[in-house]
C-alpha cells in the first residue's frame, strides 16, 4: 500500500527539533530536519548522494548541512553549494531531496509530494493547540504497526470499555448512542453515554466524584490522519455539578509501512498552570495511549504479519462504520493521486 | 515441508494449563487453551476475526473467551456468542477455527486436522505416564530446529557417545549391537550393550558403582512425533547386583517449520517418593536434552539455513537406518494427506 | 556480487590460531582452522556431511578433526579417515572441502578457490611486517558492511578532514596534492600535503610538536583486498626536525557479502620496544579505524540497504579516482573468474 504523498504529515513537535540535527524517517524516507540560524525549520534528505552517508552523522555549517563523509555541503533547498575537494566543481546530480516544511500550532508540518504544490494554506485548523487561555501537555510515540489500524483504533471508541475499562470504563456504556457522520473528506465519530459515572480517568477533575455525568466523545478524522478528539462530561439536564471540556489531538505519520509516529496531545481550558493536571495527563498518554491502545495496535499488527488488512478479511460489525469511511477516504485519496502524472505525485 | 494435519498433537502437559488463557503456537497456528468451569481443555484460534486482536488479551468469561479489544465472546466450539455492541447482531462470518482437544495421560491432545476426523481412540497408549506405582517426572523446552532433527536425533542413539559423553558414555561401545525394526507406521531403534560399565547417568541408581550391567536402549517411534525410550541395566548372566528400568518420553510438536515444542519425562518404578531423584532427572533433562541435544540440534539447523534436510544431499551412515525409517514414514504420511480433498486435510 | 575466489585472503593473524579449534566464516562458507601437532595450519569446511554438525563443536583428535555428534574423523585433506560405527565403512561420498592455507608474514593465508590452482609463490610480499627493525601492532574488526565499502573509504583519504578530523586533520588540506596510478591490477593513491602542522595522532611522535612537516600519505591496493598504507612526515625542505615513517597495512576478507573480516595492523622502525607507542597505535586502531570509519561505513551499508552501490547511481567525485579504478580492477578480475570451466573457479 503506497502513501499519500501530497498532503501536510506532523514530522515533530516543534519543541522537538533545537539547534540540533533531527533526523527521523518518514514515509519510508530518512528526512534530516534542523533549524537555520533565525531559527526557521529546514528538512531535507538524510542521505548524501556520493557514497550515501547519512547526513546527520555530519554537521551544521549555517544554515547548511555538510556531510560527515566527505564535507560536501547542502543547503536547505537541496542544493549541494560546496565541494571541498580538487577543483571544487559540484556534478550537476549532486543534490538531495529538500521538503517542503513549515511552523504552525506547535507543530512542524511536512509536504511528502511534489514541493510545486506545497501550499501551507491547506495546512488544516489545529489553532486550538495554541490558543491563549488554553494548556497544551504534548507526547509520542514509535508504534510498531501500520498507521491506519491506529485510526481503525481512533474512529470505534467502543474499545474503550475494554481496552481501557479500568481509565475509561462506564456503568452507562449499553446507553451509548453512536452517529458517524461524514464531510466531503472529514470523518466524525460521535458518542453520547447519558447519565454516566465519571470514568475512572476524569474522576480527579470534579469535586464530587460521585456525580452523574452526560458523557460525549467526537472524533474528528481528516486526512491523512489527523484525529481531534473532544471529550464533554456535563451534569445532566435538572442538575447541578461541574462541567468538564478536553481537546486531544492524535496525528499519525508512517515511519514504514509496518511502522508509525503517532503524536498526542491534550488541550484544556482549566487549571492551566497546575503541574498535577500535567501529570494526570501524561500518566494517561502513557498509560492509556502508549501502553493499553499501543501493546493491543502492536499486537494486532505482529498478528497480520506481512498481510494487508482487507486480504484477511476481517468481520465488520456496527462499531467499524467510521474506521471503514476513514479507510475508504484514504484508498480514494491514494488511488487519485496514483493516476497523477509521476511529477506530481512524487518529488523524489 | 507440510505438516501432517490428521493427527494428535502434544499441546501441553496437563499441569500447564490452569485456569489462565494459555497461548501457544502450534503447526504455526496461534493456538489458545484453556480450561472450562467443570475443567475441561479446550483449544481456538487465537486471533479474533473482527481486528485480528490475540484473543489471550482478552478474558475467560465463564466458559467462553471474550476478545480484550471490542468484547466479542467465542464459546469453546469457536461460535462468536456475544457481541456487546449496537444490535448484538452476530455475523454468520464471525467465528474462529475451535480444535478438538483431549486430556489423557497427563497430556493435552490436539487434533491438527479435520474435526470431523478426530478420534480419540486412536491417540497412542501411554498409559506408563500414569499407572500406579510409578513416578513421572516432567519437563518441556522450545528447541530452535525442525522437528525432523530431534526425531534423528532420538533415533540414533550412537551420539550418546559423543553429545553425552560424560553422562552417558560406556567402555563398551566397541561392542554395542542395533536392530531396527518396523511394524506399520511405528519404527523400533534397539541397542544392546553387553558387559558395560554404569554409564555416568545411572550410577547413583547403584549400591555398588563399579558394577558390571548388560544395558539395553529402545526407542520407539510413533506418528506423529512422539518416541517411548526404555532403558534397562541389568546385571550380566551369572552375576549379582541390582537392576533399573526406566521409561522417558519424547513429544516433538511443531511451533513452525524451524521451532519445536520438544516435551519429555522420564518415568521410573523405583524410589517413587525421594526427591533426590527427581532432581537427578530434572539436572539430566536440562543438561543432557535441553543442553548438549539441544544446541547441537539448533546448531544443525542454523547451519542448514532454509535448505531442506534432502536437499543437502547428507551422507548416509549405518546408524542413521531408524532415522531414515521414521523419515519415510512422515513423508508418506504427509503425501497422503495432501491427496485427500481439502475438507479432509484441513479444517482452517 | 560473487567474490573473488582464486585468490590468497586473510583468514586469521597467526598468533590468533593456537592449538584450540577456530572457526571463522569467510566469503560466506563456514571453515575450520586448527593447528596439526607440529604447528602447521589446516584448514576445512567447518560441516559435517553427515547430518551438518558444525566441527568445531567437536574435538582435534592428533591432526584430525572429529565430529561431535556422532565421531566421524577428518584429516586435513578433508578426507574422512574413521567412522566408528557398524563396520566402520566410509562411504566414499564423506568428505568435506579442505582449503589450501599458508602461513607467512605472520598471516595465515587461505585459497578460497580451486586448490589446483594455489600457489603460494603468489601471495603479495608483506615482509616488512615480520621484518627485523621492526615492531607490528597488529588488530581486527568485524565491519558489518560490504568489503568494497572498506576498499573505497582507504583508497580516498580525503575523509581524513572529516570522519577522523580529530586525530588526523591538518591545517593544511587545500594545499594537498593527490595522484593516482595504476600498474597492472595494482592501484596506488598518493598524497602530498606540504608545510602541515603535525596531525595529533602524530604529535607524540615528535620532540617539538609545532614543528612543520611535508604529510606524505601512500595507499596501495592490490587484490584481493590487500591495502599497504605508508606515512611520512619529514621536515620541509631547509628546516630541522625530526622525520617519521610508519607502515599500516589494512586486509579485508569478506565474511558474507554485507559483513567484513577488516585485519589492520601498523609496522614502525623505532621505539621498538616502548609500551606506550604500542598503546597509542592501539588507541588509533581503536578510536580511528574500528569506531570512526567503522561506523560511518556501517551507517552507509544501512542507508545502501540490500542495493548494489552502482544501483543506487552514486555521485562521483574527483576524489573516487582511486576507489573507482580499484572497483573496476576487481569487477574484471571476478568477471573473467566467472568465465572459467566450474572446476577451476570454485573447488566446492
Amino acid at each position: 500500500m503506497a502513501f499519500l504523498r501530497n498532503a501536510w504529515y506532523v514530522a515533530a513537535w516543534s519543541f522537538e527539533v533545537t539547534d540540533e540535527m533531527f533526523p527521523r524517517r518518514l514515509l519510508g524516507e530518512p528526512v534530516l530536519i534542523y533549524r537555520t540560524k533565525n531559527g526557521e525549520p529546514a528538512a531535507v534528505q538524510d542521505r548524501c548522494p556520493h557514497r550515501f552517508a547519512p547526513l546527520h552523522l555530519g554537521r551544521i555549517r549555517g544554515d547548511n548541512v555538510e556531510c560527515g563523509y566527505h564535507g560536501l555541503q547542502f543547503d536547505r533547498s537541496g542544493a549541494c553549494v560546496h565541494n571541498p575537494h580538487g577543483n571544487h566543481v559540484i556534478p550537476k546530480a549532486c543534490r538531495i531531496r529538500a521538503y517542503p516544511i513549515v511552523e504552525r500550532y506547535g507543530v512542524l508540518w511536512l509536504w511528502a509530494g511534489d514541493p510545486e504544490h506545497a501550499d501551507p494554506s491547506t495546512i488544516s485548523d489545529f489553532g486550538y493547540l495554541v490558543e491563549a487561555g488554553r494548556k497544551t501537555v504534548h507526547g509520542s510515540t514509535l508504534v510498531r504497526a501500520n498507521y491506519e489500524l491506529i485510526n481503525d483504533n481512533l474512529m470505534d471508541a467502543s474499545h474503550t470499555q475494554y481496552v481501557h475499562m479500568d481509565l475509561l470504563g462506564t456503568d452507562a456504556f449499553a446507553r451509548s448512542k453512536h452517529e458517524v457522520t461524514q464531510d466531503g473528506e472529514t470523518v466524525h465519530s460521535n458518542y453520547v453515554i447519558p447519565d454516566s459515572e465519571i470514568p475512572t480517568a476524569y474522576k480527579d477533575y470534579f469535586a464530587d466524584q460521585s456525580q452523574r455525568v452526560d458523557y460525549a466523545v467526537n472524533f474528528r478524522w481528516q486526512p491523512t490522519s489527523l484525529v481531534r478528539n473532544s471529550v464533554t462530561l456535563t451534569p445532566p439536564a435538572g442538575t447541578e455539578g461541574q462541567r468538564i471540556e478536553r481537546t486531544g489531538s492524535h496525528f499519525m505519520t508512517p515511519e514504514t509501512e509496518t511502522t508509525t509516529h503517532y503524536f498526542f496531545s491534550h488541550t484544556r481550558n482549566f487549571d492551566l498552570a497546575d503541574p498535577r493536571v500535567d501529570a494526570r495527563i501524561r500518566r494517561w498518554q502513557q498509560s492509556g495511549l502508549t501502553e493499553q491502545d499501543g501493546s493491543m495496535i502492536e499486537a494486532v499488527q505482529k498478528e497480520m504479519g506481512a498481510s494487508r488488512f482487507d486480504e484477511l478479511r476481517p468481520v465488520l460489525l456496527s462499531i467499524d462504520t467510521a474506521a471503514v469511511r476513514v479507510r475508504r477516504v484514504l484508498a480514494k485519496l491514494i488511488t487519485a493521486e496514483q493516476q497523477l502524472p509521476a511529477s506530481v505525485s512524487t518529488a523524489a
